[in-house]
C-alpha cells in the first residue's frame, strides 16, 4: 500500500503523515474516500492472526480488508485463516481471492469480524445494510470474539439515521402492511418509510434471503435504541433491523487528519 | 349440522345436551375431536357480520369455520365479507368455496380473525404454528380489532409448551447455527431444538415464506413469555415465533360437556 499506515494509542487522533499539521511542513497528502477506507481496512486487518475464523465483512470498506487478508495468506504471513462471508458477495471475491472459507453452522465461533457500516455513533452503535446485506453480517458479527468495524470519518453520526436510511428486512408477505406499521412506529420522530428498489426504480430489491428492505428516514433522534429495537422486532412480518446494538467491540476511524481507534 | 350447538352465558360451561350429567338420563353423545372443533368453529362464526373483513385461520378447526362462513354466504345470510387468508392451503380453500379475497395491503385492518390454536393457557396466551403458517397468522391477527380462538379442550394448557412444540420460523442461511443459539436461550427448561422436516425426515420443512422451522420443546415453564418472546427475536436468524401473547380477545374451547367461552 503506498498511503502509510500510522501507529495509534488508544483513542487518540494521530496525524497520517508526521508533521502533516505543522505551518512549516509541506501540505498534507489529500486522500480520497476509498483511500480512507484502505487506510481503516489495513490498520484492522493488522489484529488478524493465524488460524483465527474470520467475519468477512460486506461493501466498499471491507473489501479492502478481504483484499488485504488474501495477500497476507499469500505472501505466508498468515496462515489457517477460515473466512465466513457476510453476503453472496464478498462470497464470491473471497473464492476468488483463494481464501478458505466455511460458515457459522461449521463454525458457530468467529474469532474476529471485520466489516463497514453506514453509521457509527458515540457509543459504537451502527447503522449497518445499506448495501442489503444486514442480517447474514448480523448474525456473523454477533457471533464474534472481536468486531471491529471500519469507517472512514464521514460515517460518525451524532444519533442514528443521521445521515440516512435505516434498513429493516421484511417479508415480502404484505411487505406495504409492515411498511405503514413501521412508519407509524416511528411518527413521533417524523418517519418515512420506503420500499428499497432496484434499477432506478424498476424492481423491488430482493436480500440473499429472498425478503425485501424498508428503509426508514428518521426527521429526528429516535431517543432510546434498544426501545426502537424491541419495538421493531415484535413487528410480524420483520425479519431483522440494521442496528447494531453493543456489538461493535472496535471502531477504526479513517480521516483526513489519521486514524482513531475507538474501543468499546 | 348435526351436532347440536348450545347457548353460552359467560365463561360457564355448559352442557352438550340437556342433562348430560343426570344419572339417569341415557349416556351423553360421544363426541369426536373433530366434531368437538366443528363446534367452537360454528360458535365463533356467529360472530360474524356482513360487510366485516374476515382474516381466516388455517388448521383442521379454522377449516371448519371457513366452510361454515362459505355456508351462510351462499344461503344469502351474510354478505359483503372479504376474507384474508392466513396461509397459501386457506387461500385454495377459500378461493374453491368462492370466498371474496384480500389482503392486509388492501385491508389493513381487520374487523374479526377466526382461527385454531396448539395451545391455550389460561391468561389466553397461545402456541400456534405447529402446521407451519405462524408468521402469516400473526400478522393477520395482529391486524385485528377482534380475534377469536376455537379449540378442543385437549388444547387447553398449564404453561407453553406442556402438550409439544413451540415452532420458530427461522431463515434458511445457517439455520443450525440459529438451532442452536435457541437451544442454549432455554436450557434453564431443559429445551430441545428440533428442525422440522417433512416426508418422515427425508426433506426440510418449508414455509410459505421459503423459511425453515426450529421446533422448541420445553421440559419445564419457560416464566415469563414476553421476556422470552424478546430474547427469541433478539437472535439475527429468527423470523418469527409461534407464541401469541395478549392477541385473542376470545377462546371458544368445546369440550364433552359443552362450550366454554373465554373472553380477555
Amino acid at each position: 500500500m503506498a498511503i502509510p499506515c500510522p501507529p495509534f494509542i488508544g483513542s487518540e487522533k494521530l496525524s497520517i503523515e508526521s508533521g502533516a499539521m505543522s505551518p512549516s511542513s509541506p501540505s498534507p497528502l489529500i486522500l480520497t474516500q476509498d483511500e480512507l477506507k484502505k487506510i481503516a481496512a489495513y490498520k484492522a486487518v493488522e489484529f488478524v492472526q493465524s488460524g483465527m475464523v474470520l467475519g468477512l465483512g460486506t461493501g466498499s470498506t471491507a473489501k479492502h480488508a478481504v483484499d488485504r487478508i488474501a495477500d497476507l495468506l499469500h505472501q505466508g504471513k498468515l496462515k489457517n485463516i477460515v473466512g465466513i462471508p457476510t453476503s453472496t458477495k464478498t462470497h464470491k471475491q473471497a473464492v476468488s481471492l483463494g481464501i478458505p472459507l466455511s460458515d457459522l453452522n461449521s463454525h458457530p465461533v468467529v474469532d474476529l469480524a471485520i466489516d463497514g457500516a453506514d453509521e457509527v455513533d458515540s457509543n459504537l452503535n451502527l447503522v449497518k445494510g445499506r448495501g442489503g446485506s444486514l442480517l447474514r453480517e448480523k448474525m456473523i458479527e454477533s457471533a464474534c470474539k472481536k468486531f471491529i468495524v471500519i469507517v472512514d470519518e464521514s460515517k460518525l453520526v451524532a444519533h442514528v439515521g443521521a445521515s440516512g436510511a435505516m434498513p429493516v428486512e421484511v417479508v415480502p408477505f404484505c411487505w406495504k402492511f409492515t411498511q405503514d406499521r413501521l412508519q407509524n412506529l416511528f411518527d413521533y420522530a417524523g418517519c418515512v418509510a420506503k420500499l428499497r428498489t432496484d434499477n432506478g426504480g424498476e424492481k423491488i430489491f430482493v436480500t440473499d434471503n429472498g425478503n425485501y428492505i424498508v428503509d426508514l428516514f428518521f426527521k429526528k433522534d429516535i431517543g432510546d435504541l434498544k426501545v426502537a429495537s424491541d419495538a421493531i422486532l415484535r413487528l410480524a412480518g420483520v425479519v431483522e433491523h440494521g442496528m447494531f446494538l453493543d456489538m461493535a467491540t472496535t471502531v477504526i476511524v479513517a480521516g483526513e487528519l489519521g486514524i482513531t481507534i475507538k474501543d468499546k
